[in-house]
């Protein structure tokens, strides 16, 4: 048994009481059992994404849900622009071209926020864009997007509004009908604190009006059939999924339901301001404009001096806490704490205890106790 | 906890030392003990699937594996050969089409076995067939497939041999590299006896020198993308797992190697075998050929004035056993008994038990007792 302290930006900690639900018998896919957990498991889904559409789960990763929101729109040269700042954001462009669409981009420089308006005018220069794709929340580089204020720009366009809220649903604010989101994806393994392995995805009346009308560019992962399982009675998948998973994600969001959404979100903003409260005591540098700073992981600059290997090895061999790394031309630049899922101000104080230590031990001067204070004061009832 | 016998045709029972490796804390996927448990549970892959080539586990159905295969060799315009004898031939047809490929058929009766020599004669016609699908074990008609004679014909011709094994490996003779398999694909829930949700594919070099030359239609189920992941130290997948089903992999492929293959295989084609000498005692039909019946699910006709409904219905909800019925145009006019996985003599008593007593109280004449008597006669040393 591991008992590493996961602080990476999924997957996160899973709670006992979901891993021991997937010790329960397999029971048979096509029954009314199983149709049953599934129903309560998509609705629960709606609920969080905030929307009155139904929600699908696909046996997959994050990266599934997001072929999946491309592969039953696209049709060969149909433009999707796509909002780029980081590795995921990219990921929408080279799926894209997957299915010969052709992809446009609008580059962010990675760090930095994105001025909506910029959306309106790829607009207005593209009229026959057919989606926009934005990432909520850039976990390469811990910037969140401002999904609400491009949401109010989409609703004067046709063109569908796709959001991947991977590393953000049920950890920062999502309100899918609300903001006018035509598609939305996420992942088990973030926020929601259910073990890796499925997605999930809900689609609108005018998202479901193109897929109606596109042939999609994937048989697994074909909409239209899971359109039509879901809407059987029992309720089933397509194809076999995964039983155990479902359970777990049953009982995942069962523990979101008793917590409360919005209780959860606040939860999860204030161990981001801890953890950014923390990082300055300890003059460390936030990667991301702070403005824009994730609400569920926080990039930092690495230490003058201090190598990536030397500081997460330090901190994964020594103190049995796990950071993330960065990614792409990141790598090395930046380290990454994921605070997501069923994060407290426990697992932020071991976090900050062992990374003091770890500081101090590479050379770099850092007052102990600082990083551990500046978190326990975000938390004081005063303060929150 | 739900205590039906699972009889079906996947999933299959789970041992509880399987179910009870779910329950593990979640591991980074991209650390050096995760990756350990990859390579240790994709070398064990290799060996059941009995080539020298890696495998791959896809977090997914078998039919994303399916259409892992398919997705990563066509170019728009090729000729794929699909043998279609059940639902399972249709779907690597129909995956076929979705990725703008030509899918030329090869009908077989439902029910009927293949002349080998057709798939020659099929090659000879065509020259520019890229692949020929097959399907070893039609789950939907019980019919095995002779996948051993068609490889020794397919050793003539360049075109890719694809096999699909979802239903049969681990529980029926697969020899990849000995029957000149290129690509081969399964399913975690059918014969490993592991929980649903994961698939494996392998791929010979021949495969990969076409994979090479195709753009993948699929970003999520890109082959070249799981090879370069796979060859990373330590091992990776290029997107995040299922962490915990991985767990159960692995730990279901332990209990296949403590039991050996060839075990394995054996103790299959006794429960085959004593479920078929079942079926007559009782004055039942097989669906299929005899002599092509499958050795891991059994597919019945319906007994005359006897309702699906009513049968299954009964075997479910008073003696807690699940049969699964017909698909397609055998709904209502078949059931199939499920054979696979950790199946013993244990089960199939309990089974043709509960199968008497249904259809002596659905007025279907039988005399009580035969079909258990020729299940324990089956077993009985002298006629293994």
């Amino acid at each position: 048994m591991d008992e590493t302290l996961l602080m990476i930006p999924g997957p996160t900690r899973v709670a006992p009481r979901v891993l021991k639900a997937m010790s329960e018998n397999i029971v048979n896919h096509r029954s009314a059992l199983f149709g049953k957990i599934l129903s309560e498991t998509t609705e629960m889904m709606s609920d969080v994404f905030r929307t009155n559409n139904k929600s699908y789960l696909i046996t997959g990763s994050g990266t599934a849900a997001m072929e999946a929101a491309m592969a039953n729109i696209i049709n060969p040269g149909d433009k999707i622009l796509s909002l780029v700042g980081g590795k995921f954001g990219q990921r929408f462009g080279q799926i894209v071209d997957a299915f010969g669409g052709q992809s446009e981009v609008i580059d962010v420089e990675w760090g930095k926020g994105v001025n909506p308006d910029e959306i309106g005018y790829a607009l207005e220069e593209n009229e026959d864009i057919k989606a926009v794709t934005v990432v909520h929340n850039e976990t390469s580089t811990g910037v969140s997007n401002p999904i609400k204020e491009i949401g109010k720009i989409m609703s004067d366009y046709d063109a569908l509004y796709v959001v991947d809220t991977v590393s953000s649903l049920a950890g920062d604010e999502v309100d899918v009908d609300g903001y006018g989101i035509d598609i939305c994806v996420t992942g088990s393994q973030k926020c929601m604190a259910a073990p890796p392995g499925m997605a999930a995805i809900t689609l609108s009346n005018d998202a479901w009006d193109v897929v109606d009308k596109v042939e999609a560019k994937s048989y697994y992962l074909n909409m239209k059939k899971y359109r039509k399982s879901g809407a059987a009675q029992p309720p089933e998948t397509p194809y076999t999924p995964s039983v155990s998973l479902m359970y777990a994600m049953h009982e995942a969001l069962d523990i979101i339901m008793e917590e409360g959404l919005v209780n959860r979100v606040k939860r999860h903003q204030i161990a981001a301001k801890a953890t950014r409260n923390a990082i300055k005591a300890l003059n460390l540098e936030l990667f991301p404009d702070e403005s824009v700073s994730s609400t569920t992981v926080t990039a930092v600059n690495m230490p003058e001096g201090v190598s990536d290997g030397e500081l997460r090895g330090t901190m994964r061999n020594k103190y049995r806490v796990e950071l993330a790394g960065g990614q792409d031309h990141l790598k090395g630049n930046i380290f990454r704490i994921g605070h997501m899922g069923n994060i407290t101000h426990r697992e932020l104080i071991t976090t900050f205890s062992a990374l003091e230590m770890t500081l101090r031990e590479l050379g770099f001067e850092v007052n102990m106790g600082e990083g551990v204070a500046a978190v326990a004061d975000t938390y004081l009832p005063n303060n929150i």
